[in-house]
């Protein structure tokens, strides 16, 4: 049975993971007869988000791990703690999250920075061959790290943020919400999710596809 | 088209909604062609869970209503501000929010009380002759406000929660992860999800069936 790292970026989709790409990565990872372990990295979130009304809560701080064991149902493992030679493909949801705990893209798009654990587990996994899905906006990660590479990878059709994303060298595609990028080269697959999806069920079927495009070059 | 009131109990297995259970609720919904309207109480959490550990974080308060925000992505209604006659049916997912928060059932199971709100929605819904759906333990809910007419309902297979919960009239059907179990006369249906449920896609199976009975009602 394939097994499959997701890593996550928190709880809810204003300042962690994107909860509903996050289940339905796993629901098809599961579906596909594989099986996943997710992982997130033990930092603080840049900042806890009311997600009634979009602002900061400043009283608060939460831990990624922690808030991405919520998801996980509280099978989660610290990111620092697992390697990547042990699963077969790497999945990583979108959510703000991974725009603003996985790196710094949402606040400093220009001066962009990976976590430096995530960036080391990426790049090793890369260099094993294993092959990574990204998700909404955690193709910002995949830019930087790979673009030198020549990546090819969407975020969907907004041009700002794909122009933000291409000065590291790579290509970006513009993608419908239901579609996929496939760099066969890189082994890496990215999807809008819901950079574009009006509806739960357009998110499904991008991220349907992501997961079973990684599947097969695993 | 049939729009459904989801209503959740936080963001979480261990002090709120079943974030799983949730989104496949709602994936659910979408997918049969309806529209859904998440809603939770604007009430405090009965405490805050560390998902790693299991740990209570006694430093830390959460709100229901904002948590649950997270799972709807921004878009949740107040309980109180929505009316049963809006809607075609009423869903709730399970985890042990649903135990805690709208009810006390995981704290004194013997002196069962529902959140005033919630009871005096699904008692109005029902009266109006609303399907309502609760998965997992959920269903707690659903034995004390309609254990008196004779309720018949799943909680899975649990001998011991089944039992708490007939002492208020109701009567317990043992019932497999991929079945459901419908109350015509009444109109409800209940599923075990995640209190039988050892892959996602097992309690995929079962919420999906909810789901569609519950429509098929309304």
């Amino acid at each position: 049975m394939k097994k499959v790292a997701v890593i996550l970026s928190g709880c809810g989709v204003f300042d962690g993971a994107e909860i509903h790409e996050s289940v339905l990565t796993l629901l098809a990872i599961d579906k596909a007869g594989a099986s996943y372990q997710c992982a997130a990295p033990n930092i603080s979130q840049a900042h806890v988000i009311n997600h009634i009304d979009g602002s900061e809560v400043e009283s608060e701080t939460r831990n990624v791990l922690q808030e991405s064991a919520r998801i996980a149902r509280g099978e989660i493992a610290d990111l620092a703690n697992i390697n990547p030679a042990d699963f077969d493909a790497i999945a990583l949801p979108g959510g703000f999250g991974a725009a603003k705990n996985l790196c710094n893209f949402a606040f400093d798009a220009d001066s962009l920075a990976i976590d430096p654990t995530l960036e080391s587990f990426l790049k090793k996994a890369h260099a094993l061959g294993k092959p990574i899905a990204f998700a909404c906006i955690a193709p910002a990660v995949a830019a930087k790290v790979f673009g030198s590479e020549g990546l090819r990878f969407t975020i969907g059709t907004d041009e700002d943020t794909a122009s933000a994303l291409t000065q590291w060298g790579g290509e970006h595609v513009n993608c419908a919400v239901d579609e996929i990028v496939v760099d066969d080269a890189r082994k890496i697959v990215t999807t809008p999710a819901y950079m574009l999806a009006q509806r739960i069920s357009e998110a499904q079927s991008g991220l349907s596809k992501m997961v079973d495009a990684l599947l097969a070059m695993a």
